[in-house]
């Protein structure tokens, strides 16, 4: 991996000398005075200055500052609470005064953000925000932050406070807290990706929280959470799609399918971030990811006393993804002997009331089902954490049994996830406590136990590097996209260019009939205007093709290209997006007419090597026809694989170039061929390309 | 609707003029304790008999009797929990004692179970069970379950008591309960249509809860759920996907894509009932049905407090099929105004603050938003119920808010659903008596909006009848398929039937090339065993074809037909499965090679008619292929909805046939042509006529 904390002195903003505050106050009903108190609980780690030039004497008890300048030494920290306006002469003194970090809660003006970053990094401090709500570190009792967060091992980056209150409110009963609380802000020095790569060196933090709505520079935010992940420390990030205007822009098949959200994906993906929706979501993976190690596949058992709970659960187990299989004799029959009559052995596994007489039926049955070799995890759902209403002797056996399940999973390093009616009762803590995660719906323990069993499937790759820009692509339409495309190394159908009627006949006796005509120009989608006419058989249906498109559309020229054998092939689309946060997005999908109508893509992060490019394609829906199902002949995928990564390249080395896509790209047997292909410039030529330079690592 | 509740005495079974415990202890480890305490319960509002043949003078502080024949008056209503070789003994002396509803707790033997129910009806009473574990009528004050479930106003019919209880944990924190409970079990006599019914009729009943794992008489069952709610009681059910041998025994793509699962989604869909997944979607759902009404549109406002949460609920709601459209200038300047200069108007609606200062923006922009006709629902999220943090009087001042925003709902005929961090406090209550529902998580907010929204776009048809059986289908394979489906005027492709290549070659020159040769024969799946030719150019070409596939195949026949002309259509899939619970289910879906790779597939209980096969087919995901999406000629959709209906009705006077399918039916911008068909007869033949005949109303 490519990044390294910047030589930066980032852990002043966690673990500061002294803190400053500028615009503390009295008045409760304000951030300078939330802050203030924040300060004021660390004082037994550090000191901490009041600063406000309306200050009288004192203030909350201690002596008050009128500027910075007056304090007794330098503020390491200085934390900025004061009006918009004043928030440059701040800085300027915070800097002259000697601070090392500084936090802006202030709005900023976002055209004067990057003149603070500049001033701020060249005095060598750190800066996060402006417009940020503050800074946690729990092992450091520096709380800096207008609301307490509980304390646990989980460190929290977030552009909004409100969404870190929430996940406060849902991690706490959960037994689950924060070493770390950091708010983005506007980001003008600090970005995401720095205090991933801080956080990421921070033995308290076990797992790294996100919620971004901008990622800057893309792929240095997927490197730095790509390390964070090879170092053990899983990354978990609630991110929003853009939706509208992004989406609507897009000109080609591919500009849609490659969406903003699809970009998120490929980066996310990347990186081996676990993305999630929403705030439950993010404590629900979080809980999993903290207490279970990944599953080693998809195959589940599922436990209940009762039959419906374990019906229901295993539907919704199904229908997040996993596998409820039945089990082999040699796993049933033991339980049938073990169980009443009514139990059901096969999977789900219903104790049919047998957990009322011995409730440690759940501790023994999880060690068997987990050691037997079948499944690669155990889902508890129901009733469990009930049992303690028999009787006080039943409740001892039931926290006893808790343990024993929680024993049962480390002793197999295989995930148990559990379900139950009384989430909040003593069983329920007791699993929690014994590492067992606990949820209090059956959807939610389904949701975590697929997040395990995707997490056990995944093959990390590097971050692509991108290559050296290419000299910009120039010209537009079908033959310009050919001529990039097929220098990269992709066949295409044989063509001749034409511009009259003769010329096309004379082309198509060399070629062999039937044959294609396509009229060139500036049309998207050609074949939706008629510019394209397929399956020509003889010479008169040519030039009454010729004729009919000539008149309608009045093309510069026309090209006469062999009819692909269609019916023997399957018809792909790939291509490649530029994204303005993440760079080139390659896709493959569905080709021909019902690419956007399926939306059945891979998409990854550009370039792909062949190998990436054959692993999409396998991944996606039409697969089976590529790979010969049902004895039908497999197709060749390797030569489509082959194709994409030569224009992943191509799209990587060609900043200039919004979308870039062959649709269709015709597999048979023998061959992936290229049929038809287009490009289309960026809005925003030279910035993009810019922008483009400024992804190199 | 056709349905009546039979003039049986369903209504002793929940109002009882007395009840008899039969097996009634004094050991609180027993059913037999649990149902008398339940039983006494009720006392006041009628007698409770306790007897048991082991039992003393007195149990429970009353008299106890040896046996029913000791009751000074006749039992109205007797519970028996007894071991299960005494179960028929009891039901006898229940009859002779003059029972009119008897409830078995006792595990019944399914083989006894229809001797059972004869006997009771015969005697004209009514029988709960076996294998069930009681009834409650809250409004009565019948208890006659294990543990008490909150009163209220959902009437719940489980056949898992776990579940009843969980529904009771979930329900309860939102200020929902029941009216009544009743635990099926083996359904011997009264079975989940007549308890429908019997809810549908009971005014303290406002909506109708499902848990049922088997339906029995499908079409029955769902004639039931449609009286319900068009009589304006909403049906949720919790219903479980079949899955496994089921599935696997499917022979034809359509009796993959008709699966057991679709069945139910197709007659739950028939009948208007609200399909939901888990205990809590159920509580969800029904929290959202009880105090919203349906949604006219799929529209939605999005309002928080902090940009996070509303960036959230806008695409998490976006993901579960709703709307956040842009808002106009008409309504976004209004708000601009009012809110501070960070507040997100255009939608989502973030008040950036704005409600800290005056917690009154929630309801004056709820009704804003409400009444500006650009919106059919709202949807509130994040801090709101966490505003009484900052002193008493904004306390004050967010329970009235709530009121307000209630009141905002109510003017406007359209649901308001909130999710808030507080769901436990005091304005999340005020929320809930105002007719809010409160969610404690963003998805299960949107999922309530959504559900409303697709209450709201329903129109509800009879549930079909089925005609009666027309004489069995005889043979097998495409000839005999085409000739039931062009008999009921479904148009197939020219074929002529050959025996050698001289044959061949003559029919084709007859046809005129190209043409297509099909070996006849048993093998499913032709296409891919190399048993379908196509697009034969000529007779070299033909009598090469013949002799491969005579070689391969040795087939009994072959026959020659027209090629046609796949590239100017699209490919679709119609067909129909006889389900043993829910009869003929028609299906239509993307076809040809992708039939069963996409599974984009419509589904409704069969037969259907041609405007209700249009919509099947307007449906699918290939619809704008169908419809002329992009400037491309509309296709003959309305002969694909003809051939459809035709082939529906097929299928329901032919019960005999477990599947049946045209695939592929090639729509054109002239006509939809059948190119292939097959059927395929039932496992058990003679059984699947009767259970038709049984379905009959």
């Amino acid at each position: 991996m490519h990044v390294k904390v910047r030589e930066r002195p980032i852990t002043a903003l966690f673990d500061p000398a002294s803190v400053a505050v500028v615009g503390a106050s009295e008045d409760t009903r304000k951030w300078g005075n939330w802050l203030a108190q924040g300060a004021l609980r660390g004082e037994s780690h550090r000191p901490a200055y009041l600063v406000n030039h309306r200050a009288g004497e004192t203030m909350l008890g201690r002596r008050a500052y009128r500027s910075l300048d007056e304090l007794p030494e330098a503020p390491d920290l200085v934390v900025i609470a004061v009006p918009a306006t004043a928030v440059d002469a701040t800085v300027t003194s915070a800097l002259a005064a000697g601070a090392r970090a500084i936090v802006i809660i202030s709005a900023g003006r976002s055209e004067a953000d990057a003149g603070l970053a500049q001033r701020v990094r060249a005095a060598g401090a750190v800066l996060l925000g402006p417009n940020c709500l503050g800074v946690l570190d729990a092992g450091r009792r520096l709380e800096l932050v207008p609301n307490p967060l509980p304390a646990g091992s989980i460190g929290l980056i977030s552009q909004s406070g409100n969404l870190a209150l929430e996940l406060g409110l849902l991690a706490a009963p959960e037994g689950l807290g924060f070493s770390r609380f950091v708010s983005l802000g506007n980001q003008a020095d600090l970005d995401a990706g720095d205090l991933i790569a801080e956080f990421a060196a921070h033995d308290a933090t076990e797992l790294i929280a996100l919620y971004v709505e901008d990622f800057r520079d893309g792929r240095r935010f997927a490197r730095a959470a790509a390390a964070a992940v090879s170092s053990g420390k899983p990354v978990v990030a609630l991110a929003i799609d853009r939706t509208g205007a992004g989406a609507r822009a897009a000109q080609s098949h591919t500009g849609a399918l490659a969406s903003d959200a699809a970009a998120i994906d490929a980066a996310f993906a990347a990186a081996g971030i676990d993305r999630v929706r929403t705030p439950r979501e993010l404590i629900d993976a979080a809980q999993a990811l903290l207490r279970c190690p990944a599953a080693r596949g998809r195959r589940v058992a599922v436990l209940g006393d009762g039959g419906g709970h374990g019906s229901i659960a295993a539907a919704v187990a199904t229908r997040a993804g996993l596998e409820v299989p039945e089990l082999s004799e040699a796993v049933t029959t033991p339980l049938r002997d073990a169980l009443p009559a009514a139990a059901g052995v096969s999977n789900p596994i219903d104790l049919a009331g047998g957990a009322e007489q011995d409730v440690h039926a759940f501790d023994r049955i999880a060690l068997d089902l987990l050691s037997c070799g079948e499944v690669d995890g155990l889902f508890i759902t129901g009733y469990f954490g009930g049992y303690a209403e028999y009787s006080p002797d039943t409740a001892a056996e039931e926290l006893r049994t808790a343990e024993l399940i929680g024993a049962a999973a480390t002793r197999t390093a295989r995930p148990i996830v559990t379900h139950t009616m009384y989430p909040r009762g003593a069983a329920a803590q007791a699993l929690r406590h014994a590492g067992v995660p606990v949820y209090a719906s059956v959807e939610q323990a389904a949701y975590a136990l697929a997040l395990l069993a995707d997490r056990g499937g995944r093959h990390p790759e590097p971050i692509p590097e991108l290559p050296d820009p290419e000299p910009a692509a120039n010209g537009d339409g079908y033959l310009a996209a050919r001529a990039l495309l097929a220098g990269a190394g992709i066949r295409f159908v044989v063509h001749h260019e034409v511009t009259s009627a003769d010329e096309a006949a004379a082309a198509a006796l060399q070629i062999g009939y039937p044959v294609v005509l396509k009229a060139l120009g500036a049309q998207t989608h050609k074949s939706d205007a008629g510019g394209v006419v397929l399956d020509i058989a003889g010479e008169a249906a040519l030039r009454a093709a010729y004729a009919r498109v000539a008149a309608a559309l009045d093309p510069e020229r026309c090209t006469v290209e062999r009819m692909a054998p269609l019916s023997d092939g399957i018809e792909l689309l790939i291509g490649a997006r530029w994204d303005s946060r993440f760079g080139p997005i390659a896709v493959a999908g569905s080709g021909g007419l019902y690419a956007e109508i399926l939306r059945d893509t891979a998409v990854r992060l550009a370039p792909v090597s062949a190998p990436e490019a054959e692993a999409m394609l396998r991944s996606l829906r039409i697969a089976p026809l590529l790979c010969g199902a049902r004895g039908r002949p497999p197709l060749d995928i390797g030569a489509a694989a082959t194709a994409l990564a030569a224009l992943s390249r191509v799209a990587a080395a060609h900043p200039e170039l919004a979308e870039l896509e062959i649709n269709p790209l015709l597999v048979t047997r023998t061959e992936a061929i290229a049929l038809d292909a287009r490009f289309i410039h960026g809005p925003h030529h030279a910035q993009e390309r810019e922008s483009a330079v400024h992804l190199h690592p």
